[in-house]
């Protein structure tokens, strides 16, 4: 995220919108910010809570600044990952912050090592701010708008300079951005709504495909007009931000969150309806389809699971073995709202497969006469090359065996999938989306995608 | 809580129980195990995942264990007070943790001094481990007894030994303590249910007021009869764990937390209906109290609030300005849920009244047409003293309006609270029962219990 | 160490003392302050500079402190054996530091334990102020002549109460304990005179063996005179604080440390001349037997071994096979000033006998024509009991092989100790003196001593 | 430093070099190896002892690895500087650590950001692994010589590529750089021949001026001949090295530097003598000029000075008005060593001049007869550009006032220091050296120095 204040505190707004946007990364978090002097940064792993003090805070100062939570998508949690990169230029210092995966980013590496470039990370990012340092461009937002054209992949990102912030969205518009003005005039740029919301923004704007943002130290705000961002591409838009990422409080291409969601049910129990008792989420990320559903179909709404939300990252998992003896700790089950019941359980969706078998085993072992699962998004069948860890092609459960297979597999006495067609009637139309987790087909040539992934540094 | 697990893994399920009672403590965290030869103790400041390695558990080898998360009442949040305490007296040695408050401390305080003993901090926990040091009877049992009927108050203990663990409630019932045993025969004790539903439990008892249940390090379990535990006292179960305390998947005193304050929800719908559109819930204590107003009133429910779950201890409040300016972390509102809606929104209870304006305020600016305020819980006037952090008198807002200003107060177009009557009916009768902070009516004398907060180490 | 300081900065002169004091222990360091109101402790395993921040020092106002470097005699170097301790007994709060040995431990804790006390630590400063907690007698003086009456061992000690600051040496005399005062009037005491120089004390007394020193939070002092302080016992200070474990700059008993090893180096001069065109020590301790040496025999002085002061307690040691490659961190040699020469080799001491043989190795690569081992002090035979570790009987290498044997095991051409008759000149008699690790001759029973060894938690 | 080892090792062998070259760097400490298949590497702020664990060393395996201590001329600790740098190139990885100080850093700089680099840091060091991975030439060697030939200023480095390590001087001769062959043929490259010395090399070469070295994965081992190295400077080679710098048992320049510290300390005997009754060190670093002020005045040597070895970064400073209260923690003294006697103290060096006022305080305090001050080189009055930190022009004391006033400033009975000339005679002349610090005869253009301290990122 990228804040201008009046006065020093840019830093300050940044710590609490980068709160709102915790769920979209806990690996590491970082801010940087322009004091009119320097540009100071501070980034380690771990969440925001942990990474930064007060005096951290205080050492930020300044009416310019950026932020970032990482998410990592390859497993290397290394503190050289953390971002804002900083570094300086022959157009002085610049930090930059990103959200995505370009899927060029071997051609962009090995052209920059050809122009004498060292580089210190596996990191995109890190490819991102060196390209910027070695343009010619007279102004940033023609730099900027140069370097975008050369990539491809999905890339939301902000940058800092003495000059102002500037931020943009890939012209496949693959991830989110917005900004918004506070009452205050504070000029506030963020990866989804739900922060610009927290920051007490009034006049909320998404950015476009291509876009290029900008803000000057003084305030002044711009925004490239048709025509004036990076070249035009065909939009794809991110469908799993509605179906898992985002917050249900943000805004996403022009719709709710949560309403999406909550049609997303509605559609489930029109396609999929089941004679039940109780329709209930796997919480979190599951209660408004659990809601939609719940409306459409007139079964009442209940809980029954209750989840541990004090198991992070540093938790020692339980082995196999105490799993068998049914230490069971992530959710525990609500007996007396299931016994004898029919249950609906909505899941938002299957991927993996880790979570609904045990799920599934908890209902019954708690007394419910019936269990059918209903999933609020088709089968994830296709890795995601755009920054959304799936796991390799083979760990996707919806191609290890047919859907037919898959209440029996799962101990539910029915399962259903949301269809594609159902997504689309939700949504109004899915041509501007990416769905390639569902589809395969993805809005580039899967193969440079699938290459970059074998590259380590 | 404490575990009895035949082979050396009793301190692992400890740790996994811990989490399943973390919501009781965040302060610190301990676990202590006997390995036949000493007792080990690991404890320190912080939450379950941040004090145990996978070291630290495989270090506290043995059968035998027991385990702490300590929930602080006066704000002293010392390393010294972390629990358990172990200490070598002539029994040989001794681990303790505690779950509640000792009323008389200050008069044990002064005995154990009198007889030369020297206390190295302020906590009760202690006081009750010095003062079993110094019982002369010849068995736990007995020496537990005798010190139990010299102590005033909330104490439900566990105790590890060579011979053994123990563990007893007050002879009032104040705070919850039950067993159970797991499939492979690990004996557990612990604060909730919960926590022995997440190991696997399968038979699960509550410890009858004054009951003392022993385990020794074969995995014998016994049972004090009638008659045979701490001196009867009238009884007094904590109501309040039905209002916010215990996790609703976790047994009080015969019923289902749950299902009592989906009961209390009932109550609230009937005794005050609200004309409205959509019945919600505070998250996350609210959830069942919202099902069961929306069940028996017909209000579909609905989620309105997002709330923030990375808010923790070492977040850096907003000031004041940044406040007023908007900045509004720990909850954001589904606008689309909310406009042009009536509301009900169910709070478990008001305390200090923090929370309530500002959420009302959420909603009217979100465009809710009207917003009911409905509280599943009495009005809170009076502080407790068994070990639960109200704050003082004066902070209580229900002692500083009537309850007829407190619609206009929180900027609701109406508010009402549950009855104790209302209470007594949900949970059939209330006799046994401690609901001093809404009726101000103590099981033992106010004056000293207050004289208890004055004393400082 | 103790101070009396006007104003509330005793804690900062405490802090200074320690770095004088940091030789004779680097396990763990700790401070305790009076602040008017409240006990305050800092304590933690490390160095002095690695324990203490401004802030603690600051969090340590008052003036009157107490302050303790622990050395670790077990290898036990756990948290919860760093000193001062702190309790809150019938006569207020009490912190107490200690440096020696209790030799009677095992009947005090029976006592105690017997008494009702719970203790938490295996170590003797524990018993010492749990032992004050319980006295009777009206007055601090009087509780700590009648617990000095009873404890068998080495026990300098510094107290610190509300009342006042107290220090008391054992009636044997073991370990050094001095006070001093200020040209600001503090009132200073400590293990060496060397932190009273440093402190820039001007008048500087030995405390007698049984005194009792006292100085008020008005820097009131009083000093029991004769037959006032702990009963008297046959006078056995330790020499082995002038061999190797005091300052070269403190004074002790009378004698200036300097000066005696000086004099041990001229005695072995007289007694053990050898042929040679070099002396020189093993760097540091045993540089003024050097000088001696040099001086009375007239062969030159000078320096051939590079000690590497960075090597400390995190150091990873050398494997085996390292070493044997001739990887020698410790010390190099000077080639240049050993090549072709006859070389005299002083060490203060050899005990386990791991040093000396190296550093012979190191001389004759280089070059040394002859090499002389000229030990400044008899041959250590038996383990101390009164605070310094020395190891097992069966580690001595003294008690491995005969004298005549060790200067062909040790790879020189002659080795020769220092005699007990010539410690006893050059100390102007020895009658006053515990050299029970080269006599064998205790002032206490030994086995009772040998047994506390025995002795764990 | 650097390692080739057969087997994987290295980084232990680097590990133990480091803590030889302690003394040249206590800001932070790292190591980088090559374990076959990538680079990995290890640094952090702190002492070697203090940064690496045996988990990490581990972690570093293989069979090239180099090392760095990093010493701060500037004051700006950041971790960001810590050495050695490693960055991806199109040659691929590369680390590299450096030990100097390059003059025409801004000039490089400007060159780097015009090429399009980023930079991370205010680092000499980033500059010159920036500058190697845009060269094009085929191979190693050639990179190296020709980014040397555009370097001016102090560099000895050294360089860690799969294809092996590299190691140079700079044409000057500047700053020490030595190699060595272990029985065992590990290669190793080393600041100071002090550390080939520990790891039990047997032949030791230092590096000529404009040399490079190479020692590929499998050991085999290449050194330029005369004319294929870095083009021919004038040699410059630190004089401070003798001086102060280097440690005792190292070989500079072919000349021990013990030795030339002893033949310091005779030609100062022989141009400055004094009636007096000893003569004693100003510790560690004055021993060897003492050792032979003595052997040629014939003024017997002693020890009067207690030096603290505790005292170290985090140590917090006294106050002026503790100071002034006569807390002096450094150094104590040995009154009976001083008392009534006229003392010759030998100091190695007087920089900024904080530390011989004190001590000759110290000394008269004790009650010295007469304190003669006798500084082992010529008086400092011009900065060292070159890496060595001396402060700014104005606080060197040699600029302050005339030597003829210094007695009377230090409060001593006389101060001579060693003339230019007899530095000359100690070492068989001065041409090949740099003496800048004493001369002000810089071996470039001082005001491309100067400039380079007021850069800053």
């Amino acid at each position: 995220m990228a804040v201008y204040a009046p006065g020093r505190d840019a830093s300050r707004l940044a710590y609490y919108g980068l709160f709102a946007l915790q769920h979209r990364g806990q690996e590491s978090a970082g801010i940087a910010a322009w004091d009119g002097r320097s540009v100071n940064v501070k980034k380690s792993p771990g969440l925001v809570s942990q990474v930064f003090s007060e005096a951290d805070i205080e050492g930020l100062a300044g009416g310019l600044a950026i932020g970032h939570n990482r998410y990592s998508t390859t497993g290397s949690s290394n503190a050289r990952n953390a971002q804002p990169f900083l570094i300086d230029s022959r157009h002085g210092p610049i930090a930059l912050a990103h959200n995505g995966n370009i899927v060029n980013a071997g051609d962009i590496r090995r052209r920059l090592l050809d122009r004498g470039v060292g580089l210190t990370s596996a990191s995109d990012t890190e490819l991102m701010i060196m390209d910027l340092a070695g343009r010619g461009e007279d102004d940033w937002v023609s730099r900027i708008r140069a370097a975008m054209n050369s990539w491809v992949g999905a890339f939301s990102f902000v940058t800092l300079t003495p000059e102002g912030i500037f931020a943009a969205r890939d012209s496949w518009g693959l991830r989110p951005l917005a900004y918004g003005v506070t009452a205050e005039k504070a000029f506030v740029i963020a990866s989804e709504t739900c922060a610009l919301a927290t920051l007490g923004c009034r006049e909320i704007h998404e950015i476009a495909a291509g876009q290029i943002v900008s803000c000057d130290a003084e305030g002044r705000v711009s925004v490239t007009g048709p025509g004036e961002g990076a070249a035009p591409r065909k939009h794809a838009s991110c469908v799993f931000e509605f179906v898992y990422f985002s917050r249900p409080d943000s805004v996403w291409n022009g719709h709710s969150v949560h309403e999406v969601r909550r049609r997303f049910g509605e559609e489930l129990a029109r396609r999929s309806p089941a004679e039940a008792d109780l329709v209930i989420p796997v919480p979190d990320s599951s209660i408004s389809a659990a809601i939609g559903y719940s409306g459409a179909s007139g079964v009442p709404y209940g809980e029954a699971f209750v989840k541990n939300r004090y198991i992070g990252r540093t938790f020692i998992e339980p082995t196999t073995a105490l799993r068998k003896r049914g230490v069971s700790l992530k959710f525990n089950v609500l007996h007396d709202s299931v016994k004898g019941k029919r249950i609906v359980v909505i899941d938002d969706s299957i991927v993996r497969g880790n979570t609904i078998r045990p799920l599934v085993a908890l209902l019954k072992n708690a007394g419910a006469k019936e269990v059918h699962v209903r999933v609020a998004s088709p089968p994830v069948r296709h890795p995601c090359m755009m920054g959304v860890d799936m796991g390799q092609r083979s760990e996707l459960v919806a191609n290890v065996m047919p859907v037919a297979d898959m209440a029996k597999w799962s101990g539910a006495d029915s399962l259903a999938y949301l269809s594609l067609e159902s997504v689309g009637r939700a949504l109004g139309g899915i041509d501007d989306y990416c769905a390639a987790c569902f589809s395969g087909d993805y809005p580039f040539d899967v193969e440079m995608a699938e290459a970059k992934e074998r590259f380590e540094f």
